[in-house]
């Protein structure tokens, strides 16, 4: 059974290994910030800003341990303290051809020995391309097939869940894979869960670069960077709003500028803006409908 | 005793008043968008977008009624349906030397024979200036003092209060007056307390002219847009992660572009910002702890 130990070295390793390949495509290198925690624990931080391809990109690692928060005790009762550890990134880049990408895999145990993990992949471009749109969910499709033969479909369900925003009655992009609580059941043991942890984070690099590769030489014009801004607008909505992550990070004293890292570099916010009727960003609308199937 | 549709009619000509002297001052016309609520009321949300001195300027008034919420039923034991009105509004100008300006003064009342008054209004420059933070709390002193010789220290406090950004360890901006659950008390009768929120709305001409005109001539540079626009992005974490307005119309279903009229026309986040020690910006961050006293 793999312990912490393996788990936080795998985490560290696929950290540096994402940012060696985001730094091969963009040609910069990352800052790094190291932080640690007052109660325990701590984190490396690494950004890339104003790169050729990425406007900005942050790729955290973090392990954190200490009492556990009141909020959490339901979840594993009788317990006194937890440890967390995960890689979380959200890139975006320049061009508004290029999707938004969003990675986290996560595995979180306490003291009264539960223990589980969670993560997932999705995508927000700004002009989604429906055959690049397929492609993504087959890949996730693909790395799940391989563990539950429902598990693309579960995943990307809870996905399209997950990232609704009611007040927009809109997704924040065309969806992934979102998974949590993943915990021992028939047939999983720990074991094959980090595994699948694995196969997820590995797999981070074959998806971005393809979405780099298949849009970085295409042009773009002042209103396709407008729309790229609106839509970023709605990115912050989310994840200021109704993000799990963001939130629970703000208000229990988490480190406010890695947790707000995945925040755009610039955002647009107009009154009651629509797209004409027949343009690419009135069509894009159509691809954040939840509930879509692509594969 | 003032009743319901008295105090309506006058948030709606407050809403005039307000409009027509913001025309005045920018030259430019709001164009307005009314609306109705599906469970009951409505409102006149207008808006000024790309003058000469207003980036953007949302000035709302709304009358809703119907089933009271469950989130409020513990407020007026025994109800079933409320009457909330009000006039809400923000203002961003683009230049950097003219503070955003947010004021609210809203009415509320129950079938079960409960009511109260809440509002305040508050000052988010970019680039403080001492002698015009303080003549702005001083006006507020002022209006404070006709109704009670504790009011604006109480009502400076509770802004103070509620315009913290915990996750940034600083203030929204640099306070202004803030109260709410105003009801009848010794000494205060509902004409009272009308007649403060009319006192408080009518300042407001009165204040934001002043501080147009204070700095409307003022030069900028790129470098403070840049400075205004990352005050804009804490602007916008404020109001979507803690600002109750703002939180709790999304979740509850209230018309979203009238709630996000209050997002800055464009933000800016940028990893782990500090401005130069012993410049302008870096003397503005003073300004935003909380506890300064002015007047």
């Amino acid at each position: 059974m793999p312990e912490l130990e393996q788990i936080t070295a795998y985490l560290k390793k696929l950290q540096d290994s994402i940012c060696d390949q985001l730094t091969l495509l963009d040609g910069k290198p990352f800052e790094e910030d190291t932080w640690l925690r007052a109660e325990g624990g701590g984190g490396r931080s690494r950004i890339l800003r104003s790169g050729e391809i990425i406007e900005k990109g942050g790729v955290n690692f973090s392990h954190v341990f200490g009492p556990l928060p009141e909020l959490l005790k339901k979840e594993s009762p009788g317990a006194q303290r937890f440890d967390a550890t995960g890689v979380s990134l959200v890139i975006h880049a320049l061009n508004p051809h290029i999707p938004i990408i969003h990675m986290n895999v996560r595995y979180f145990e306490t003291d009264a020995g539960d223990w589980w993990f969670g993560g997932g992949i999705d995508l927000t471009p700004a002009y989604p391309d429906y055959a690049q749109v397929q492609w993504f969910h087959g890949q996730l499709k693909e790395v799940c097939a391989a563990y539950g033969v429902d598990w693309y479909t579960q995943m990307k369900s809870a996905c399209d869940h997950y990232f609704y925003i009611p007040h927009r009655a809109e997704m924040r992009g065309v969806g992934g894979i979102f998974y949590d609580h993943q915990r021992e059941q028939v047939g999983f043991d720990k074991a094959k869960l980090f595994a699948f942890m694995q196969a997820v984070g590995n797999h981070f690099n074959t998806i971005y670069t393809y979405m780099v590769e298949q849009n970085r030489d295409k042009n773009w014009s002042e209103a396709q960077k407008f729309w790229q801004k609106i839509r970023r607008g709605r990115y912050a909505e989310f994840n200021l709003v109704y993000d799990k992550g963001t939130t629970f990070g703000l208000k229990t004293n988490g480190r406010t500028e890695s947790i707000l890292m995945s925040l755009p570099p610039e955002a647009i916010w107009e009154y009651d803006y629509h797209p004409e009727m027949g343009s690419a960003e009135s069509a894009a609308l159509a691809f954040f409908q939840p509930g879509k199937t692509y594969v």
